[in-house]
């Protein structure tokens, strides 16, 4: 391919990326406004100012635009846990951070649409569970570097990485806003002071002494 | 009241116990055969032996009845907490147990029916995740009395024991069906694998040095 080729398609696939996140960002938007049930593809086309053709050019259906917004959560998610891994802080206090981040970013991403996240976590379990174990598995091998790291340094007990990694996952994974109700969704503090809880029982089994 | 109206009265009571307790094998069975979407009162009266009428002096409607057969298992399990309580085991062996149980005994309380507990879990979402905190309540505190246990005997470290037990439930809460896929809910060795993980990496963060 010429440059010029290749100049012409790095600029549709970064016009198509920004598409993407035009129609995601509306789709955070009508979540909190209207709800999934009620928000149709043609709501979401007039909110991110498109044709509708175009939303189905990058989005298979209403299911496919929203597990696509959990998805984009998810990828925000790891690149704030990358730039922990990146910090100069010590292994234990890194891991902290990470565990609490991975219940708290989640809670903060959906808590201006409280009422309509019961509806999406109804209508949409059966796609939800089927992502999750990628995400989580993505997740694990983020908490496997730090883990390495600590095990390194003497700061942490010897174990096989991504399997204590996993647990870990699983250990806080009853506070994502899947496993929690309305009522549960509304106290951010108590969601957070568990994972803390979580967060030191653990570690307190990790560190070498 | 004279002995005899006493004794009229816990037999009717007990009757009444053991017609709820025929309605709810019943419903067992019809999770498994038919899943929830498609089982009716009526099905669960012909099921049981009974007329429909009896089935509603006991149970409001049909999310009624299957909210009262998770009660029934939550009460059943909580009967083998305290038997493990009760036996002469070390309290680290009695947690890892009861950690293990509360996983596992739920997972085979609802493995016959795989295919419908999905339908279930979606469409009373909200009923159980409302009854769901009287229930961890509930076991926290039977967790708590093994914690106390364990603080007496220098075998753990101190903590406020019932914090303490609330964390152990939510770190533990996700391998429940509630948040399980019905792919996870299949694997019953790689659940108990996870669930064991767990509870020997809170163990190593609860036992004193």
């Amino acid at each position: 391919m010429s440059n010029l080729v290749i100049s012409q398609f790095m600029k549709t696939a970064a016009a198509a990326d920004s598409r993407e996140e035009v129609i995601l960002n509306a789709t955070d938007r009508l979540l909190a406004r209207y709800g999934y049930k009620k928000m149709t593809i043609d709501d979401l086309a007039k909110e991110a100012g498109i044709g509708k053709g175009t939303v189905y050019l990058h989005f298979k259906s209403k299911e496919d635009v929203v597990l696509s917004h959990v998805d984009r959560i998810v990828r925000r998610l790891l690149d704030r846990q990358r730039a922990i891994i990146e910090s100069d802080d010590a292994p234990a206090d890194k891991l902290r951070q990470m565990l609490l981040l991975r219940v708290m970013f989640r809670f903060d991403s959906v808590q201006h649409y409280t009422e309509s996240i019961s509806e999406v976590l109804r209508d949409l379990r059966t796609g939800l569970l089927e992502r999750r174990q990628r995400w989580f598995e993505e997740e694990a091998k983020v908490f496997a570097v730090v883990l390495r790291e600590g095990q390194r340094a003497g700061e942490f007990r010897r174990h096989d990485a991504l399997p204590t990694a996993r647990t870990l996952i699983f250990a806080t994974n009853s506070l994502l806003p899947f496993s929690l109700s309305t009522q549960e969704l509304g106290k951010r503090r108590e969601v957070e002071q568990v994972a803390s809880r979580i967060a030191e029982l653990v570690l307190e089994g990790l560190v070498s002494r």
